[in-house]
């Protein structure tokens, strides 16, 4: 456990001294957010504070993350959070980088990002789908059960891929919200991990790997919390809720927790399921809504709720629901 | 464990309701925070939120430390920390009462509050050092080796309790700030308890009774928070703070782990140093000061930090600091 805790430690110090120095860069080379038309107008006040600062978390989490994953776990189980963080973290940066340089505020059309994330995912499915240690079932958490989904595991898992990092990129519309929830999710998933290593003693290597390497999530976006925390120096962009959102579902992934998802990371559902009800209810109604606007932490900022404590809210109810997560893998 | 974590959800939901029901009824009794007009110009806006909120963590920590301590445990070591909180607690309620009714800022006068203090602490220190199970000698953390004080234990211990209730107390200065760093020592003594549990079988019993119970308070502040986050809707108040620092110091007696303070209790400890320094500098310049203004917290305010920003700094320190404390216990 000594491993995880260095991994965290390491982790945090990287991303709070990189942030000094990607800060000021961001700037200079006009990294500014532009802000989205459609947000609530209090937001027009953040245009201007520099975007894509999610690299401040996503490259001292690769660092620490390899340096302290454990040499004798099998290689593809270490690697397939890795791929999905960098993957999806990748596309965020190009639909960063493109809404800066075009000053859109929106960057890559919804098909443009889409069909990369599809690809990528699927590509992802196949992958653990034909890994001896993962294959085509899933633990259901509570039960103790699995639930053997044949084929069907690979599309399964890329609408799990696809939903977890566009709800995380939905749920990153406050100061620190995004970050605050995502590490307490990173944490309890590095927790689970390491109660299913001292669990499990053939699987050890691999829990181990896992829980070192959503240690490094942790740590690293725990230090980007100092400069994202309200009022923020810098915004994590698409890089960084990419990045977030693929990281959390590849852990699940590899765990074969996926089905633990809606419960720690509920945030980040209600925030697609607002967004989608709003629309549908929209279009079904042509023009009335059910919330004042979506997804639904901004309809708490219309209502007059300050940011900081919305942001406290979301923490909370993400630490309850981990702690029920947590019930699960105790004895 | 998963008693530990029952114990954290239920006083958490308890905090949460009791927040509505006893907020409006402190603004009723008008139980208003008279601010201190030592403090910063910028605290005059907070003048009229109600305080004595610390009940709100203070009730449910103990109503769900009694529901879930282990019946087995020898009960003084149960007992032990309970008292701490609830004796340092009720010292503070007196001192917030008065404060009110007076509307006076400043309560007690210090030796007022300092008298009952130091009796309350010499009255645990010597009911510790007659128990069996804490006697004498003191853990040294990180070395694996225990310090023997003799008679001067009782001294020690006095110095300690009183010094860290009085610490709490300054370090609660701005919204949320001792509550987040409080919650995150209680969970991380939470967790070394368990860990401790685990690792000694003949003292499981006691290890999780103090688990139990710091996972009670950890559970209660972070209800507490929802309320206590920037903006403030109330504050906790002298019982509040003496609750959280007296918790604190007990959880440290019973585990014999009151070296282990500084280290995790550190934001509480640069308050009184920063305190005493700006005092004594004061004292001997004939009015030069170091810090613009004591406690530290107040002096990153005046230099233009946001309040927000200062309280994640100090939760952030907290946590690094507690991962640190953490190896000491893991292998």
């Amino acid at each position: 456990m000594q491993r995880i805790l260095y991994t965290i430690l390491a982790a945090f110090v990287m991303a709070l001294a990189l942030g000094p120095i990607l800060i000021p860069w961001l700037k200079r080379m006009k990294f500014g957010q532009t802000i989205n038309e459609l947000g609530p107008q209090s937001h027009k006040v953040k245009q201007g504070i520099p975007t894509m600062g999610g690299m401040i978390f996503a490259l001292p989490a690769l660092v620490a993350g390899v340096i302290f994953a454990p040499a004798q776990a099998d290689w593809q189980i270490v690697a397939m959070p890795f791929v999905c963080m960098a993957g999806f973290g990748l596309i965020g940066f190009v639909d960063d980088f493109i809404k800066v340089k075009k000053k859109r505020s929106l960057g890559l059309t919804p098909r443009q990002k889409l069909v990369p994330q599809i690809l990528l995912s699927i590509g992802i499915g196949v992958w653990a789908y034909l890994h001896p240690l993962i294959g085509s079932s899933l633990v259901v958490p509570f039960f103790g059960v699995e639930w053997n989904l044949g084929w069907a595991f690979i599309p399964v898992i890329a609408f799990v891929l696809v939903g977890t990092v566009n709800s995380a990129n939905l749920l990153d519309g406050l100061d620190g919200l995004l970050a605050g929830t995502g590490a307490i999710d990173f944490a309890s998933m590095s927790l689970i991990c390491a109660l299913l290593a001292a669990a499990h003693p053939d699987m050890e290597s691999e829990y181990l790997a896992t829980a070192v390497f959503s240690g490094a999530m942790t740590g690293a976006v725990i230090g980007f919390l100092r400069y994202n925390t309200h009022p923020a120096n810098v915004f994590m962009g698409d890089v960084g809720s990419f990045a977030i959102g693929g990281a959390l579902a590849g852990i699940a992934l590899v765990t074969r927790l996926s089905l633990l998802l809606p419960l720690i990371a509920f945030t980040m559902l209600i925030s697609s399921l607002s967004d989608i009800i709003q629309v549908a209810y929209f279009k079904k109604t042509h023009g009335k809504r059910i919330f004042k606007m979506a997804p639904l932490h901004h309809h708490f900022e219309l209502s007059g709720m300050p940011e900081t404590k919305i942001v406290t809210m979301y923490d909370l109810t993400t630490m309850a629901l981990c702690l029920v997560a947590l019930l699960g893998f105790t004895a």
